[in-house]
């Protein structure tokens, strides 16, 4: 089966959770009526279904190919990334000025999703742009962005992040590479990054490659690291296309999953140097490299619940088709293998994962929005730590939940899910790389420590607490079961991350090592408990509606079931967390390396 | 790396939770003396390190291919087995009289995890001549075995399973191969099976492939299956070889995992009649299986249990190796990743999970020894009461950790892990089948729910939950920290799992699709309350070793500080399984099929 946006979901979501007319008010986002909305999501859901999702299962089975430094990509792929770029998907988020079409991050979050549930190899090379265009926005000089940003935008050209080294991958301060200054304004590079999605390809005429390295100068570490632009074509005053940079690619990776996606090895400077440009200033690089990783950690966040979705969704079908076994209260013949309770109890858990992670990140999505136009400063303020601290939770908990509703799709196909053909294996071995590339999750658990809950002692954290508790006395006062019960174990999973909070800020100074043992179990809480927090106000939402007798009652009610399968199956596991994170460092760190 | 045997858990678990020397003292097992049980070990060991696991990755790189009906294995594979025959690897646990080492179970266990540890794909063929074995030995005519079971004993012949067809999955009831006496004793058979293991292989003379087929007046249904031998090449009076039999290879799958191992389509009778000989009497076919799922199920439990071993070990060799960022509380320069706390957590939840499922299933093991062999009928039954209760959790429980083991270990591996190279990715794809294959989790989960909890009203349950109550008290009752707290998590997992076990015998009647939307979650608490029971015993006899002063202090405190983490990390998930099985059925069967 193909891929079918949900689109009804997601309208949900903006609408009623993430505040999508809140967001079109703001100064700056009035272009986001929800009229445009509709539009924009409705077409993209049918470029994205129609021209994208169909190349697939190509990518994983024609993989991107190399061979004397060129690479090939999957057949098809060219041709629907320049439909891509002539339809202006590239821009959907970037400024006016530039070509781009200046919506909102809420607007674009769900063309992210739809494009990632297509083809999350294909996705990857507008992403990598998106991210080279946010650093040029944010630390570019007007000559820079002058040459490089309309090209970007409009998918002319595409851009890439070069971080990773062969001994330097989580750890930048390990970073090599060189840059020598040529007197000119510019500087010539030399070294080797591994890992680079999207190094080389034949998708676009010209690569735009940013990259960390390092001036004769610099100090050590992560504080001599800058960053330069380093394009595969050197670009003339006109625009125009100029020599050859020495920057090659010498070999793409063999993956487990997203095939398609070549990821190269680069080498710079092999023949006289790669020339670049210093973006912004000298030893500034992560600086700027932050930045524009929040928004890639968002991404890669993003490409989760993607891929969960479209793993539910393949699953679903199946389940719906598949014949086997009677159905265990009647008698009659063998039934679809949906009517079979632990098959419905694996479909329930990937879809309210799935929908719970969707809603976390677009509220988050809809915070970057407020915190960038707001009039109020102090709204500006709250929303922005609101955002700081959801975009590890969004990167690091919807990619771990993608892993784990993938290998449930496997598992819903049985033997078929095993086979290659059928096609749930793909997502299984795409999914594997999400929790890793982007920071891993242990990265981002201790961004979600270090500098999300113990910089301002927590007061992020409790801010947000005192939202979750808002919305548990909402559901407590409901008059249904449905919605009780929910509150209830929101309410539970509330006092087990306000615990860990406590912990974490308590401990940090005493035994920085008894709290970073518990960083993963902390970013799995606060996923939990805070995908768990937006399927409760969903469920109010819905509840309201079914009240009002407006809209689709049976989604309505489908919602407030998804909501209670989440509280009563997924929350449950706050506790085990609370347990893990407040009790159970000892344990992680009592042996020794070599009894290991 | 390669594969190193863990010989010395394997001792701790044989000799202080699964009680060898009360195996060794049962009547029939007397050649299990520490000696020769060492002697096994030893040097199976040394032949599965040596020259099985080597051919592990190549199996990966280079799958068996077909041509022409003919399968040809990946290189090495077809020499390698023909040493396993030679040094008599295939008759451990079966009997003397047919040329095999007459030992338990539970000595034959470790074996298993081995041969399964060093090379999945490769144990695949000797686990099916098992079960072959096993259902020749159970049901087959004095003649039968004579002609068969030396030769599959002794490595010349292999044998396959032949359940599944394309439209028969899961459900047996919709098995259509049928058989048509021939009037000399012989049967025809016509059909078509699928997903066959080793149904066609270069490595040995004949196959003697068991398959379930129907004869034209059998009844509808699982009760109308009958057991036929169905050769390969047709076995002479003599015993020698005679025609090729009409069962023929079509095909074999693309499979994302255990690629060496040949997965057949056979097409039995397409020209003229595939000729069979029946076992035991017809329409008892299924009941035969069963006897052999049974044993079949255990090895599969092991094979999770092999995969997460070998996972761990490649995970925790690349932590001590790979140089990256610094210690958290240290200021010098990069160390090795293991002293991260998070990687530290993955470790030990691979380590834990891995040595609580084997000691589960060594102790299962040895009641199925006991079960067998006792002078005394009453406990002769007891124990097989335990051992039928543990056979779907073994093989569920073990099988479903493999998967987040084996996920975990890539992770250890950052980016790395991600390249087909590296080798991690190998164990997560082919880990993925083992929760499918043998019978899903879901059908263990039925298995645990209906023939093994419900059946005798919980009372093997509640037996056994009496034994974890009684570790638990001498945990409390133990003058450490470590084991009062192992103690006290314990103690809360028993009571979850009562709760749940008086839930599914109390509401089996009432509301049997309730009973069984929690069957999974059932299985999954089973095996982390008796796992981390084993580790609460493990943990008390390294207690008792350590205030002995006897053997290695190291591995001793290392598996009380094991004990410990599955106590705190594993254990406490076992309150979020009640609250699923609980409370959480109706959001599990809320919606209707086309809401999904």
């Amino acid at each position: 089966m193909s891929y079918r946006a949900p689109l009804q979901d997601m309208q949900f979501v903006l609408n009623e959770l993430a505040g999508l007319d809140k967001v079109g008010a703001l100064p700056g986002c009035e272009d986001a009526t929800p009229e445009t909305v509709d539009a924009v999501l409705q077409e993209n859901a049918r470029f994205c279904s129609e021209v994208v999702a169909p190349l697939n299962v190509n990518g994983d089975r024609e993989p991107s190919s190399w061979k004397d430094g060129e690479v090939t990509t999957t057949r098809g792929f060219r041709q629907a990334f320049q439909a891509y770029a002539q339809a202006g998907w590239q821009g959907v988020q970037h400024p006016v000025e530039f070509g781009g079409q200046g919506l909102p991050k809420l607007v674009a979050t769900p063309c992210i999703e739809m494009l990632n549930s297509a083809n999350l190899s294909f996705a990857l090379c507008p992403m990598l742009t998106d991210g080279t265009i946010e650093a040029l926005m944010t630390a570019g000089s007007r000559a820079q962005q002058e040459t490089y940003l309309a090209r970007l935008i409009s998918g002319a050209w595409t851009g890439t992040m070069n971080l990773t080294e062969p001994q330097a991958g989580s750890d930048l301060a390990l970073v090599r590479t060189r840059a020598e200054p040529q007197g000119d304004g510019t500087y010539k590079l030399f070294g080797t990054k591994i890992f680079i999605t999207y190094g080389e390809h034949d998708m676009a005429a010209n690569i735009v490659h940013l990259v960390l390295a390092r001036t004769a100068d610099a100090p050590a570490g992560v504080k001599g690291l800058s960053l330069f632009i380093v394009p595969k074509f050197l670009v003339n005053a006109d625009g125009s296309l100029g020599a050859r940079n020495d920057v090659h690619c010498v070999s793409i990776e063999h993956k487990m999953g997203i095939k398609a996606s070549p990821t190269a090895v680069l080498q710079f400077g092999d023949h006289g140097g790669a020339i670049g440009n210093l973006i912004g200033e000298e030893n500034r690089g992560l600086e700027y490299m932050f930045i524009m990783m929040n928004a890639a950690r968002f991404a890669v966040g993003m490409q989760g619940i993607a891929l969960a979705e479209r793993a539910y969704q393949k699953a679903a079908h199946f389940a719906k088709e598949r014949i086997q076994s009677r159905d265990l209260a009647g008698s009659a013949g063998p039934v679809a293998i949906i009517h079979q309770p632990d098959v419905r109890r694996m479909l329930m858990s990937m879809r309210a994962q799935t929908e719970a992670a969707r809603a976390l990140a677009y509220v988050t999505a809809a915070a970057h929005d407020i915190a960038l136009h707001h009039a109020d400063a102090q709204v500006r303020q709250e929303q922005d730590a609101f955002y700081e601290y959801m975009v590890p939770i969004v990167k690091g908990w919807s990619t771990e939940l993608s892993v784990d509703v993938a290998s449930t799709g496997v598992q819903v196909h049985g033997g078929m899910g095993f086979i290659e053909e059928t096609g749930a294996a793909q997502y299984y071995r795409d999914a594997r790389i999400l929790p890793i590339y982007e920071g891993t999750t242990a990265i981002q658990a201790n961004d979600l420590v270090g500098r999300k809950t113990v910089r301002d002692g927590g007061a992020t954290a409790k801010a947000i607490l005192a939202q979750v508790r808002a919305t548990t006395v909402q559901l407590a006062a409901a008059e249904s079961d449905s919605l009780q019960a929910i509150g209830r174990q929101l309410a539970l999973g509330a006092d087990a991350l306000e615990a860990a909070v406590d912990y974490v800020t308590g401990n940090i100074k005493a035994d920085i090592k008894a709290v970073f043992a518990g960083s993963v179990p902390y970013l799995k809480l606060a996923g939990i408990v805070l995908g768990g927090w937006q399927m409760g106000r969903a469920a109010l939402a819905a509840a309201r509606r079914l009240q009002d007798g407006q809209g689709d009652k049976r989604f309505y009610q489908a919602k407030i079931a998804t909501a209670r399968f989440f509280a009563e199956h997924i929350l449950p596991q706050s506790a085990a967390y609370r347990t893990e994170i407040v009790e159970g460092a000892g344990s992680v760190l009592a042996l020794d390396a070599d009894q290991f």
